[in-house]
């Protein structure tokens, strides 16, 4: 069976912001990467990414076989694709370019090799016309930014993807630790973007009416609900705050006070005056700290927080496997 | 100046589960509490709460003379604010039984004594009708449930509150480790709800929708933007978003598709049909496991993220010292 097939070399095409951090995880998964892009010096600015890189996912832990001596890059796509078990694709968001270069990619490839885009922003069902031979052995596995550190992996078929496509991706990635998600149906930003846009709507809009500066609606977020879903889903979390009634008793409870906030939720429109107060507030908010000072805490926190969550997982599964 | 009398003794109205864990709070931070509540049993359930809190307060560290026995506990409300430097309400969220009780209290206390309410559905603009005598001492303190894990206070001031008031509420909830926030106009569920409530719109459509089951658009939210919401607000993590550039690269790049994406969000109508999907799915997702275990995964990883979040900012505050 084909569909047994051990995923083991990888292309990467683009390797732009969301290729590169692809790239430095599969590497420190253990496998082969080749990767190509077009873009002048894209070689070193990507091996540049995974050197930097490279401290974080030690630290999170590296597979046997390790290393960044695995990458292989080529500009020539043929050659990037020869003989890998997996295509990431993370070219440019338009549909054109898209079905364009999956065509060339299902000319190439067999028809037992992956072809997962990135794409945030378009339809499995529409890229996939460009891959006539073999359009079921396309899917949709999109990260969440910076997919080296942040293990979420939206899976989403088109029309025309195979059950066992979606089933071997699924596999392979859960198979490196990231967590995979099955949207069942088609979305415009799939499900996690859209849970942030859903969000940052209301968070513009109550910077924008002057509710809040950027600083306090970020300790309200990253101080109040925040914390919560940096641990546990929204759904849970519904469970947990229903007491012993379980969400039943939430959802009774709640219902009602939900539905009037929701009448009142703002809809901002992002005029270039609101982009600037938006902006102006932030920059208040960061005060003298750099933006690399900033990233560096972010990192090292949501490092602390990811092990947090791995170490507590592996404790609870610890404790099912003791009954 | 009255203004700067410390605040060492407060008195909790109602304890039920916000009641309760403000209790539990203020005697870990070295405070005196009166407590009172009418339900039978008041005292004895208050107590316990505070009891199977303490381990969790202690290990995020109590102040120096804190202890359970700085509980004092009568179902007299005039005993229980006599003396106090502070009243923190969390009575039923009705407004005639809340003008009333703010009447009650306006004629007890001393015009320099705070009266701080929890509430989270009510204006104090409305609230403090109630209270002719002084009703700029009277202040909105909404926590973030439960105080005595998540540190989020939004103070929000009505028409009446005086600036000094919610300064001296700002300065106090401050001095004993909660991060407070300014709330500058009265708005239906504060910021942090109305944060909430709207995130959780959308995940009740995609659920309802059968675009995700509860299990993946937990996974989607905790394992993605969840886990930086954990570590960072949605303003700064757009700053950091935009590169170099900042947010004003992040917003020129990604205004146009957030606006696509707001066009398609859900407005789902939380009918009893609907409410049994989402519950259906969440005990799929919660299997074997009783609540009591959850709540537990769910305070342990909560306490370790807090930790982590303290210890980042001591690190960071301590880096700026050294300079």
């Amino acid at each position: 069976m084909t569909d047994t097939k051990p995923i083991r070399r990888i292309a990467i095409i683009g390797t732009g912001v969301i290729g590169a951090s692809w790239t430095a995880l599969f590497l420190a998964k253990g496998l082969q990467v080749v990767a190509t892009d077009i873009a002048p010096n894209a070689e070193s600015a990507l091996r540049k990414f995974v050197e930097t890189a490279w401290p974080a996912l030690k630290r999170l832990g590296l597979s046997p076989g390790a290393s960044q001596s695995n990458l292989k890059f080529t500009a020539a796509i043929a050659q990037a694709v020869s003989g890998v078990d997996l295509v990431q694709e993370n070219g440019p968001e338009r549909i054109d370019f898209k079905q364009k270069l999956y065509g060339q990619l299902d000319e190439l490839l067999p028809p037992d090799v992956i072809i997962a885009s990135s794409s945030s922003g378009l339809k499995m069902s529409d890229i996939q016309l460009g891959a006539p031979s073999h359009p079921e052995r396309c899917v949709i596995a999109h990260p969440f930014n910076p997919p080296h550190l942040i293990p979420l992996v939206e899976i989403v078929g088109g029309a025309k993807t195979s059950k066992a496509t979606a089933r071997r991706a699924e596999e392979f990635y859960t198979s490196i630790g990231q967590r995979t998600v099955r949207v069942k149906k088609e979305m415009p930003g799939h499900v996690a973007n859209r849970l942030q846009s859903a969000l940052m709507r209301e968070v513009y809009y109550l910077v924008a009416e002057d509710v809040v500066s950027a600083a306090d609606v970020d300790t309200a977020l990253s101080w109040g609900p925040g914390l919560r879903w940096g641990v546990m889903g929204g759904m849970m979390l519904n469970h947990l705050g229903g007491g012993a009634g379980g969400i039943e008793h939430f959802l009774q409870q709640f219902t009602g006070p939900m539905a009037a906030w929701w009448k009142t939720l703002g809809n901002p429109v992002l005029t270039p005056e609101v982009q600037k107060k938006l902006s102006d507030s932030v920059h208040a908010e960061a005060g003298s700290r750099t933006i690399a000072e900033l990233e560096a805490e972010r990192d090292e926190m949501l490092l602390g927080l990811i092990e947090l969550r791995k170490h507590s997982e592996a404790g609870a599964s610890h404790t099912v496997a003791a009954q």
